[in-house]
C-alpha cells in the first residue's frame, strides 16, 4: 500500500493529529497515512519569521520520509511552508495544502475567496496564488483576525467569527467558492458549506487525495532546473547534518 | 462504487475507447467508468468551427448521465470544449483532460511545455491557460503538426514527431515538464517520459483521478454565479429538446 | 453597396430586428443590413449554456450568408457568442457586439464600466474581455439583474433598474464610460448618455459601423492560426450537413 | 458633411499629405479631410525627446481646428504622440494611427506583429501597447532599422528591408496579421498584405475610418478623469498663448 | 563636490524653492543641489494637457545642466513629467519624484497607497505605475480633491484633506505604506507619518538621494534602446533652437 | 555615523568580505558597514534547499545587530535569502542585492537582462521579480552555468563565460542594461560594463547605497501587515531560542 507523508510544519501535536485524521479520512484504504511534525521550531506559524524556523526541521521530516521510501508528502501548513525545498528533495509528487485547496477550488468555482486566520499573513498567501498563477481565480484574501491555536481550543468563538466572514465574502466579494486558508480549520469545512450555501474547501484532503492520485499515476516531481537535488556541499556548525550529499 | 462519466466531445469511437481505459486505469477500482460520445458532430476536433459542433451532442451526453446519477464527468479533448456549459448542468465535478493536465503539471514542475497536434489549436488552448490563471506556468505552446485522426493510426509517424517536439522543448524552453496536448496521445505519457527523462504529463488519467478524488470528498461544482443551473426558457426547432427545464 | 450581415444569435426575432434597425442606422446609406436569427436554438442567452446551444444554428446563417457574398458579420449578442468559430468560416471581418463597444469605450475613455443583465453573465463578459486584452480598461461588470426578454417588454422596471446601476457605477467606480451589455439595450444608449452626462456606449451600432469600415478598407479576417478555414471532414448524425467542405 | 482633421505631429509636408490621401481614401465622401502639422518642432518623430518637442504645436493645430467644428482628430504618427492631452481639450473623438492599427489588427486576428522604423522607437510603443491593454494581443514589435524619412524618398531600400521584417515575423513570431509601425508606411500595407498573403495593416486609414464611424454614432471623448477639460490657470512666458481658458 | 540638478517642471518658483530644499536635506552635504524650473508653461501640472506644455522648457533646462556638468537630475513632479525625453539627454541618472517614491515604498512595504490631488491626475500616475511594473505594489491612488497651488497657500485645508484620506487608506485599502503624490506635499511626510503611524514617503527627498547614489556608485542612464541620444536632424520654427545636434 | 549590516546569508567568509568591501566603497565615510554571516548552513546558496538552511542563522545575526542599533541591513545574496522574515524584526530598512539591482537597473534603463550561476537558480529570481513587480522590466534570466564558489577562485573561467552571457544579451534580448546575479560578482560590474558598453549592475553596491539612503531620510520598515513583528510564542527544541519575545 502506498505510504503518503503529512508534515504539519510547526510543532503543535495535537495539529498534526487533526491533519493526519483528515487526510487519513480523505484517501481512505488507498494509502496509509505518516505523520510527523518538526523537533524544532514554532508552535504556530503566524507570519514570515515563524515560517523561517519551521522550514529545516520540516525538510528534516521530509528527508527521513523519503529514505523510508514514501510516495509523496504532504505539508500541512496554508501558507505552504518550504514548498520548494521539500520538491528538491523529494521523488515522489510534494503538495501543499494552500495550494491544494485553490486548485481545487479552480476546478470547481470560477472564482473563490480564501478565508484566513490573521490579516499579518495574507501578504504571503497572496505571494503564492500570484507564483501558482491562481491570483486571477481570487477574488479575494480575508482574514477572520483569529490566533492559529484558538482554532485547537474547545468552544472558541473563532468559528462563529470565520462564519461571519464567508457572509461577507458571499456578499461583497462576487466569489463562487470559499476556501479555508488554515490547516485548524480542517474539520470545518463540511458544516460550513452546508450552513452558507457555498463549495467550502479545506486544502488537507485535497491535498492528500491529490498526492495519492499522482502517485497513484506514476507522476514525479520534476528534477530540471528550480526542483534539481540539491548539489553536495559543506553545510556548518549545527545545520552540519543537513548537507545534501 | 462511484461512476465517473468519460464523454469524448468528438464521435470517433476509437478516441472514446482509449479515454476510457485511460481513465478506468487511472482510478483502478474506486469507481466504473462510463464512457460516451455525442450521436452528432466532427470525427475529430481541430479548431473552434469543429469545437462548436461537438458541444451540443456532448452536452446531451452530460445530461443523460447526471439523470442516471454519475459522480462526475471527464470532458476527453484538450481543449476542455463546452466546459463552461458542462458544468452549469452539473452536480458533482467536470474537468477537461486539458485543465487536468496543467493541472497536474503545476503540481509537480516550475513551468511546462504543451505539444499539441496542429498549430492552428494553439490560441485556443492559451486563451484556455489564461483563462485558469496557469499560462504564468506554461513555458510553451508547441505544435506537432499531426492530425488528431493520424494518432489513431498503427505505424503513423507522428509519435516521432511529438518526441522531437519534446527534445526541443527541453532544449529550448526552459520547461521543467511536458504536457500531451491532445486526448489521442493518452497512451504515449510513460514511454516519452522515460526516453526524455522529463515528466510527461498526459490530461485522461488526471482527469479522471481528480475527478474520482473531488468526489470522494463531496466537493461539487459551484451553483452560484457562472455555473448556475440554466434557467427555463423554449428552445427553438431541433434543438428544442434540449431546452433547460 | 457592401452588404453587411447583423446575426442574433438567439431566436426572439424581436430582439434581431432591434439590432437590424440599430445596425442600419449605423451604417446609414453606405450599407445595406440583413439581419437573421438561427432556426434553432434559444429564445434568449443567459448563461454558457444557452450560449452552447446558439452557435450552431448561428453558424448555418452565417454560412449562408458568407455564399450569398456579404461583406463581413455583427454578431449581436452581447458575450459575442461563437466568435471565433465564426471568424474562421467568413472571408471579411467579423465582430461580436461586446467586443465592439469594448473597443469603442477604449477610444474614447481611459476607462468603462459594464451594465449587464444578470450576474450569471458576468464571468463570460470578463473572460473575453481578458481574451481581448481589454480586461486592464474595464473598471467593472456589474449586473443589473434582469432578465434579457424584460427589455422586449413595453414598460418593463428594467430601464429604471439600468439607470440606478449605472449611477451607482459613477459614483463607485472611477469610470469614465459606461458599456450596455445587451443587444436588448441597443435603444437606450443616446438616452441614458444625456441623463448621466457620461458616454453611454451600446455595441450593434458600433460593430456594424466597424464592419462597415474594415470591409471598405478592404481588410479581412486573417486566415493564418486559429481562424484558418476548417478542415473538411465527416460531421456525424444531425451535424452531418454542417460538416467544411 | 463631418470634418475630420489629420494631424501629422512632425513638420514635414509631404507626409502630412501622404496621410491626408490615405485618410481620405478611407472615408470616401463620407468626411471631408482637414489635415495640418505643426508651426514648430522636429521634421521627423524618433524618440522620446523628439515627441516631447512634436506636441505644443500639434496640440494647437487641435486647439484651432476644435474652434472650427471638426467631428473629430487623427493624429498621424504611430507612437500616438500627445494622445491623452489631445483628448482632453476634444469634443469629439481623437485616435492616434498606432493605437487605431492595433485594435484593427485585433478585429481580425488573434496576434499580431509590428513593424516600426528603429530599434529605438521600440520601448515606446511598448509602452502604449501595454497603456492600450492590447499587448496581450501582440507577438512582437520589430524594428526594420529605416529612417522614417527614408520612406519618403523615391527608390528606397526601406521597403525592401520591412518586406523582409515581415517575411521574418511570420516565420517566427506565430503571428496572425502584420502592423506597419510608420506613418509614412501608410502607402505600402495593401501590396505588401499580398506579397506575404496575410493581413498587413497600416494606422492611417483605420483611424480615419474609426473617427468617423464614431462621429456618425455620436459617440464623443469622455471628460471625466483624465481627460477632463483642463483647468484655467497662466502659462507663462512664450506658452502663454497655449494657456487653457 | 556632485552637483545634482533638480527641475521643477512647472513655473511656480515657491514650488521650486520648496523641492529644492528637500532634496538638500535629503543629500546634506554629499551633494549642492541645483534647481531651476521652465522659463516657459504651465504654473501648476494638473492633467495631460499641462503636463505636455511643461516639457520644452524643462527638457531646456536639463540640457543648460548637462552642459554645465551635473552629475545628475530629480524631475520634480509627482507625474514624473518628460522623464523618457529627459533621460534620452542625459548621461547621468534622471530620476522623477512620482518614481522614487513608488521605489522607496517597495523596499520598505508589501504595498502602498498614493494620495494625490485631483481625480484627474489618477489615470497618469496608473499609466506610470504599470510602466514602471509597481504597480502590482499599489494597492489604490487615492485624490484628497485639493488643487496643487493650495498646498502653497499658509493655513490651506488642503493639509486636513489629505490627512483624512491617509486614514481612510488605512482603513480601506490593506495598504502598509503611503505615498504623498504631489511635490507640493514635500514637506508634510514626516508629521502625517508620526500622527497615522504608517511608513508616509515623499518623493522629492527620496529622489534626490537615489540620483545622488546613482552617481557616486559610477551608474550611468543607459544609451541603448528608448534613451539613445536624440538622431541630429532641423527643428522648425520657434523650436528651431531645441534640435539636438 | 550610521552603522549598516551586511550579512551574507551562506558561511564563506571570503564572500563576506567581498560582499562588506563593497559596500564600504559604496556608502564611503557616510556610514560603517559591519558584516556578519551566519554560525551555521552552506558554504553558498544554489537553490532552493541551500536557502531554507541559510535563513535561520541569517536572522540571528540581524536580531543581534538590531540589538545593537544598527541603521538597517543588506542582505547579501542575489536570491534575498529571508528578506520578508529579516523585515518583520528590523526596524530600519532592509533590502536585498537582487532587489537593489533590480530597483536601480529599473531607474537607468527600459529593460534589463540578468546573469546569475547556476540554471537552477534561475525560477527563484523570477518568483523575486514577479514579488517585486519588476518582472515586466526583465528581459531574460540567463545562467552563465558557473557555481557559486568558482567566483572566489583566482583565475577561474567563470569571468569569461559572464562575460559570453553579456555578448549574447545584448545581441538577442533587447535588453538596455545588465544585473549581475550573484554576490560574488560584485567585483566585476565596473569592467563588464567598459568592455560591453552597456550599465551593469551588481547588487551589493546599490543595495548599501539605498540601505543608507532610506536610513538618512529616517524611513522604516512598515509594520503594517505581512513585515509586521513576530508574535511571541513558543519555539521547540534547538530552536528554542529564536522564539521572539
Amino acid at each position: 500500500m502506498l505510504r503518503i507523508h503529512v508534515v504539519n510544519p510547526n510543532t503543535t501535536r495535537s495539529m498534526t493529529e487533526k491533519a493526519a485524521k483528515a487526510a487519513q479520512k480523505a484517501v481512505g484504504s488507498r494509502a496509509q497515512i505518516i505523520a510527523s511534525q518538526p523537533e524544532m521550531g514554532p508552535v504556530s506559524i503566524e507570519g514570515f519569521y515563524d515560517e523561517a524556523f519551521s522550514v529545516p526541521g520540516m525538510l528534516a521530516e521530509i528527508k527521513k520520509k523519503e529514505a523510508d521510501g514514501v510516495a509523496g508528502h504532504v505539508i500541512a501548513c496554508f501558507d505552504d511552508t518550504g514548498l520548494e525545498a521539500a520538491r528538491s528533495i523529494a521523488t515522489g509528487p510534494v503538495i501543499g495544502i494552500g495550494e491544494a485547496a485553490y486548485h481545487a477550488a479552480s476546478l470547481l468555482a470560477g472564482s473563490f475567496s480564501v478565508i484566513t486566520t490573521l490579516s499579518r499573513s495574507i501578504p504571503a498567501l497572496k505571494t503564492n496564488l500570484a507564483r501558482y498563477g491562481l491570483i486571477t481565480r481570487c477574488a479575494k484574501v480575508r482574514a477572520a483576525e483569529v490566533p492559529v491555536l484558538s482554532l485547537e481550543e474547545e468552544g472558541s468563538p473563532a468559528v462563529a467569527r470565520i462564519s461571519e466572514e464567508i457572509a461577507r465574502a458571499k456578499r461583497e466579494d462576487d466569489c463562487e467558492a470559499i476556501v479555508l486558508g488554515c490547516a485548524g480549520m480542517a474539520d470545518l469545512a463540511a458544516k460550513l458549506s452546508t450552513e452558507h450555501n457555498i463549495p467550502v474547501i479545506e486544502g488537507v484532503s485535497c491535498a492528500a487525495s491529490f498526492v495519492c492520485a499522482l502517485a497513484e499515476l506514476g507522476l514525479k516531481t520534476s528534477k530540471l532546473g528550480g526542483y534539481a537535488r540539491p548539489l553536495p556541499k559543506p553545510y556548518l556548525g549545527s545545520f552540519a547534518g543537513f548537507a545534501p550529499d
